[in-house]
């Protein structure tokens, strides 16, 4: 129950306040719904956050009938969520930041060795998209070993513009693919760098691959229908850019 | 059914006929059980095979109560097991061989990632030891992407044994440690190389880390409590090995 907020006031106030809420259910046909739903959706905007809303029946609040919810709870995030623009400012004074973009990474295990690798190579921020990708929960924070703890986790709802952005900021486009014909380790990796890694099964969308300054692969030296894990392949990447700067992140 | 095996002689066939048998279970107080279960052993030790043995109640019988099973049945492995000393002679005729030794690697995810970046770098046999280790079947298949089916898998009864026959044959022993001074990308990766890799809470033997040329570690820039995802890791080290050797395995 610790992870529950439950009240149109209450949850308007942990909005406010920048509690992390993962998704917010309202009850059906209640007669608050409409002001609080507008009240609360005003603020998420405000914020500029996107939280999901699910409208759902009161089998849905049973857990919580003895209270007085006012038809609403929400599910709060152990996990701090950042948009990548508030910490772009702080991130463009280091040397050589480094940002990665999961494109709907969807597997949780997957995701935990990602954050994990990433905070040992020292990665500034790990950006996720709003939909369509792993769930922040108690299953990533374990499959991080608690890595998520120690680096920032962005959700965006608009990949496309969030690389537009980066790259006005200076930032070189690094997407991982087979279908590159440049080695990683033949890659120049100084300046400020995003590393772009694609979903498990369909690698990166189009879009994404035509806006970055570079593809780069590992080759696959037997078996050509194989390729590496999508975390293997990110610490590959990754410890191959901290090589090239002499270890200094 | 298709992986199972029941009936003494057809046991005695499979074993004879190099079949990879995953374990057998006798009947408790089957009458038949101290002839058969000998001559099983015999043959499983005349073929160098360590096959683990279980009696159990006539419930887990039920699915073949029908059947003329005589109180055993196996199950067969739909991968073969080889052993490193029946290799060795093949392997010693390349260049620059690979071994990969898993010391006691227990999470179907981690051994599947491992068994994949193996394949995907050329690496000519993975050794696991016959007892702690994780299991081999349908779910490290499905984990490897099927690349279980394009590499040898080892398995051996005395892993220090194991070592010594290696680097009787010239292998150097690399063994992957955070207690190590010596980093990744400064270790000599020419030759024909053992990489040994640790259980995932416990990390080497120490006794396998002694009998080692080299302890060599991949440093974590923040969070020294972090260190990376033994699949993760062994990715670096391997692609690292054919950076060196100009990608050639």
């Amino acid at each position: 129950m610790k992870n529950i907020i439950y009240g149109i006031n209450p949850l308007i106030e942990a909005i406010r306040s920048n509690k992390n809420i993962d998704k917010i259910f309202f009850l059906k046909g209640n007669k608050q719904l409409s002001r609080s739903y507008k009240e609360l959706i005003k603020f998420s905007k405000n914020k500029n956050k996107y939280i999901p809303v699910h409208i759902v029946s009161k089998q849905n609040f049973s857990f919580i009938k003895e209270k007085n919810h006012q038809g609403v709870f929400a599910i709060i995030s152990p996990i701090r969520i950042f948009q990548i623009k508030n910490l772009l400012p702080v991130l463009c004074k280091k040397k050589n930041p480094i940002v990665i973009i999961l494109d709907r990474i969807t597997d949780v295990k997957n995701f935990g060795a990602i954050v994990r690798t990433s905070v040992c190579a020292g990665v500034d921020a790990v950006i996720l998209p709003n939909k369509n990708t792993v769930k922040i929960g108690p299953d990533s924070i374990k499959t991080s070993s608690g890595a998520l703890f120690h680096i920032p986790i962005c959700k965006e709802k608009n990949i496309e513009n969030t690389i537009n952005l980066l790259i006005k900021y200076g930032f070189k486009i690094f997407s991982a693919t087979e279908k590159s014909n440049l080695d990683w380790n033949n890659a120049n990796f100084l300046g400020p760098i995003v590393l772009i890694l694609g979903n498990e099964k369909n690698g990166i969308y189009t879009k994404y691959l035509k806006m970055s300054d570079y593809t780069i692969k590992i080759p696959s030296f037997k078996n050509n229908f194989l390729s590496l894990n999508v975390s293997v392949a990110c610490g590959i990447i990754l410890y191959e850019i901290l090589r090239q700067r002499n270890f200094f992140p």
